[in-house]
């Protein structure tokens, strides 16, 4: 497999298309080695790109390969993740990693060259492999560089035609429109093949452009083998001028005769054999290096300097929602240059419009667009700066998969959903979240706070913006009384125990509504003889370990009260970190069984089996046992 | 609030637009006098579509309202749902409801006419209220209507313009476009104002039409309060030619001059003062009836034969994906006719592709779009069909917004979720499904079934057809031996223990690959002299409690292993089943607690701690306890 027929020849933005073409057919053969060696991946989809990448990388690309942070550095996405075998041939070409790297690692245990492209390699942003990502991860990035950064670098997305019937791709056109981000260039490589066969519009590069530019961007279609079409295409883009699509019609594997705008090559390595014939077809194995355009110089802006942040007081006993505390301290800590913050159209109702009114050039509404609020946090985060998302949390669900892929993306950025539980009364389910604490619980590496009042709802809103991984904020519609003075502390990982005494029978466990009912149930069975400690769970992930293991061995009871299904919970997270610790006190868990419907807040807390009616009568049967 | 002018009158295709206009203003009355007596609502999204909406279903609905399961009613879904004050006027003046239950359990505790739609009100395909939604699922119902039902039905869908940012709304006209679905009509109210303040297209109608069209739809520019326009609008969307997007010019709070086209009225109901003013307005209270056109009779189709069918056979000890097996399992009971399947271009790998190969034309390709696929399944599941939608585990996240609501509908469908966990391999964390199973549980009503073999994996994809609410299946990428004989039976919340002895001192609870794991871990401490028992835990919701009682009793430790995160999944499950038994065995959870990468299965089982050797390791440390 090595017919080496090539000197080792640097290429430049002044080499001739000759050259440039010479680059493609090497990206072909190292995507076909790389992929052959391990016996899996992306060779065909690697194929029909080759051209444009190897012209965008000598032509427009204005990258430093050395310096993976220097902050003017053009970005490439390839939202086709699984053409990965291309990424990294570029790579190679760049001299950014050495060729056994690419040729024994790809997608080996411990490598950095997984299957699809995440950001343990430095030339990566974001982590892609989920389709329509990238290009959404692409217009945040633009954002950020357009808006926050103001340098001049350009953001250029390799997208695949399957990924274009994504309806995440057309929110991300739709920003990158409406923002009319000129820095932001998508190029679609329309191969006509998806996974299992043609794809839904084939080759019909009209109907991309045509769509393209209904959502604001210009559109350029090319056949995405003729270098020279391509270079301008690319060169046009480049404009400042306004958001470009360019529409590239290619064919997948192209260059290898046998696999050439074949059926049954997706996602396949090419067996020993036909990789040699391949090989030999494309010309053989070559050693071009590129030294491609290189990004302007820029003065190293000074550190910022530390920024004092006052968090907003409230009184012991006021009523105030949690939400609107968050929105007060999310104004609060905008003080820090590098906080941003995303609405998804609710940010009256979350309270992060606080944040806009205060610091309006570092919001971005992004509308009822939760997938492309995600994704251009992830951009921002990329980028270094701090976001934090918000919407309702039950719509947080809808960008689920966008949360996921930044965890693998190992971004840190703060989301926070209101409007929690059936505490919120009369606009009914649909508007309930009672999945989001399973969802966000499941990440990697994740944060989940769920603050009862104001005082630690701004403290930990504070707080997120220095944890590392994704944190969560779960706050709350209604308004009642602030707990905590001021000066009181809430570290990531504790709790606070809100009434104790030595001879407790049992432990009420409860967070946001639910710990006000946990209070207002305690209170009644003081008043019965019956006394039971309360602790306010604000930190849901990680658990306070050493309150559960007292609370076991003084009371032997616990009861766990949320506003959330059964499942993945408060409670289901207080039983693992019983069973770590090998505790096993009676734990009885009140969450949300049923459907609910309209009605008040207190009607549903009681529909639902969770308000303080319940809480007693449990406390009491355990009391009793 | 009561100021009555009109006597009864009823209204059919025939009555003149000014006749249109009263039942207009009589739909703006109600709405604002439903919301105002409950003190919430949103009756200034319900003013601007309701000129829209009088001459709908005066002219159009072909609707018999006195029996909504009459197969040949036209269907009109809410997109909007939080303009429900508009729709249950539309119910009032249908004579589907009496005026008592709109204006005394609107919204209140236990009624059916909750804040946003549900199909608890037997003319309510789908709930919505998650933006975005009602598009879709309006696109399944007409897929179903003309390609399953045969029948002549139209589809309405009244859509808010700030939903229009949503990408699903866009995956939803894609496929209208693709499938040329002529009795499709989605009506967009724009009314240019959102929940926080102006929405990102304005007025801007033209943009919108541009997009439709660009995504194969036919565009209708329309003044939304020019009856006559209206009416020729809706008309022509009637031709049987094009799905068609009406394009409302409207104005929020129409009717009412103190709101009309005014910022901060989103979502609130209108004071009692302001109410009456809005009334009189308005023209006071009316009791005008509709009744419109009407459905076309159609003969009762005969209840279809009890159909056979006959399971793939798999010999013990063969090794065959359970992915593969559910694909022959899903293309046998295909042999139900209500049974349909959709893919979201996966189909080779996830093999549901089998189906379409047996049963094309019950087998709805809706390409790289999991939000769509989902709502597809809703709208068919809407309409008696029994649909299977499946993807790779991962990509189902993509669709959890859809999928939370779906449990609000009360939809009964099955999706089976593939390539779970570590197990994939090389194509690495973008590709796993590592949180689907706490997805998935928390669920309301759900089913959660995870087979470790061809055997289970086929008669569970059976039992799922005949199971109510969501049910879902998770698969295996890799093959593994065959355990079951074709008689074996897998009873929902069953489980099947494999290795038993009176002196287990440890249980070890599996499913999928690490149930696998837990046997080869069981032979080896069988070596060694330590007896353990192996459970196939293959319904993971419901759980076996006896199972798990007898366990706990009998060997008084566990180790739940588990191919996801920790949170969520099985283990978590298996501790919320035995704390609400109170039991207290030793339970050690292994589960993937690493940000895993690419390499082969058993190097990637084994670095997440959930390998042979990570689960003989626990045993013999709890059989020395």
């Amino acid at each position: 497999m090595s017919v080496e027929n090539t000197p080792t020849v640097s290429l430049g933005p002044d080499s001739g298309l000759d050259q440039v073409f010479e680059l493609a057919q090497q990206l072909r053969v190292d995507s076909v080695r790389a992929s052959t060696a391990v016996g899996s991946g992306h060779p065909t989809s690697s194929l029909s790109a080759a051209d444009l990448m190897a012209v965008l990388m000598t032509r427009q690309l204005r990258y430093d390969w050395q310096n993976p942070k220097n902050p003017a550095n053009d970005h490439l996405i390839f939202s086709k993740g699984h053409a990965s075998p291309l990424l990294y041939a570029m790579f190679l070409a760049a001299g950014a990693i050495d060729e056994e790297e690419l040729m024994t690692t790809y997608r080996r245990d411990g490598a950095r060259l997984q299957g699809h492209p995440t950001p343990v390699l430095p030339w990566v942003d974001a982590a892609t492999g989920s389709l329509g990502q990238g290009i959404a991860y692409g217009v945040g990035i633009a954002l950020a560089g357009r808006d926050l950064e103001h340098q001049s670098y350009r953001v250029w997305v390799l997208c695949g035609d399957s990924e274009m019937t994504e309806g995440s791709v057309w929110e991300a056109l739709d920003k990158a429109g409406r923002h009319r981000l000129a820095n932001f260039v998508a190029i679609i490589d329309v191969n006509r093949l998806g996974q299992r066969g043609p794809t839904e519009l084939g080759w019909d590069t009209g109907a991309y452009a045509r769509r393209a530019e209904a959502f604001g961007c210009r559109a350029l279609v090319v056949d995405g083998h003729d270098l020279a079409a391509v270079e301008q295409a690319l060169a046009a883009a480049d404009d400042g001028q306004a958001p470009t699509v360019i529409v590239a019609k290619t064919v997948k594997g192209q260059g290898v005769f046998e696999v050439a705008d074949a059926e049954g090559w997706h996602g396949k390595a090419l067996p020993d054999d036909l990789a040699a014939r391949a090989i030999t077809e494309l010309g053989g194995v070559r050693h071009l290096t590129v030294r491609g355009p290189q990004p302007p110089a820029v003065t190293p802006s000074a550190p910022a300097a530390p920024v004092e942040v006052t968090l907003p007081h409230f009184e012991v006993g006021e009523t105030i929602a949690t939400r609107v505390a968050f929105g007060k301290a999310l104004a609060a800590i905008g003080a820090r240059p590098d906080i941003v913050a995303l609405d998804a159209e609710v940010g009256n109702s979350t309270h992060a419009e606080d944040f806009g009114k205060a610091h309006p050039e570092r919001y971005f509404q992004m509308y009822i667009a939760e997938q492309q609020m995600i994704a251009g946090a992830v951009g921002m985060a990329a980028r270094g700066y701090r976001p934090y998302a918000t919407t309702f949390a039950a719509f947080l669900t809808r960008a689920h998969d966008f949360i996921r892929m930044a965890a693998v993306s190992q971004i840190s950025m703060s989301l926070c959903g209101t409007h929690c539980g059936v505490e919120i009364g009369a606009d009914g389910p649909s508007q309930m979240g009672l999945e989001d604490l399973a969802m966000m619980r499941a990440v990697h590496g994740s944060t989940v706070l769920y603050p009862s009042d104001a005082t630690s709802a701004a403290a930990l809103t504070a707080a997120m913006a220095y944890l590392d991984g994704i944190s969560y904020l779960r706050t709350t519609r209604g308004a009642y009384p602030v707990l905590y003075a001021s000066d009181e502390t809430f570290p990531v990982g504790g709790s606070k125990t809100l009434r104790a005494s030595d001879s407790d029978k049992v432990t009420l466990i409860g967070a946001g509504v639910t710990l006000h009912e946990c209070l207002a149930a305690a209170d009644r069975l003081a008043a019965e003889n019956i006394p039971v400690r309360v602790v306010d769970l604000y930190s849901v992930k990680p658990l306070d370990l050493d309150m559960l293991a007292r609370a076991a061995q003084e009371t032997g009871a616990l009861v766990v009260v949320e506003d959330h299904h059964p499942e993945g919970g408060m409670g289901e997270a207080v039983l693992s970190a019983l069973a770590a610790q090998r505790l096993a006190p009676a734990v009885v868990h009140l969450a949300v069984r049923n459907l609910p419907g309209s009605g008040t807040p207190s009607e549903l807390l009681d529909n639902a089996g969770i308000s303080r009616t319940h809480i007693i009568r449990t406390a009491q049967d355990l009391a009793a046992r």
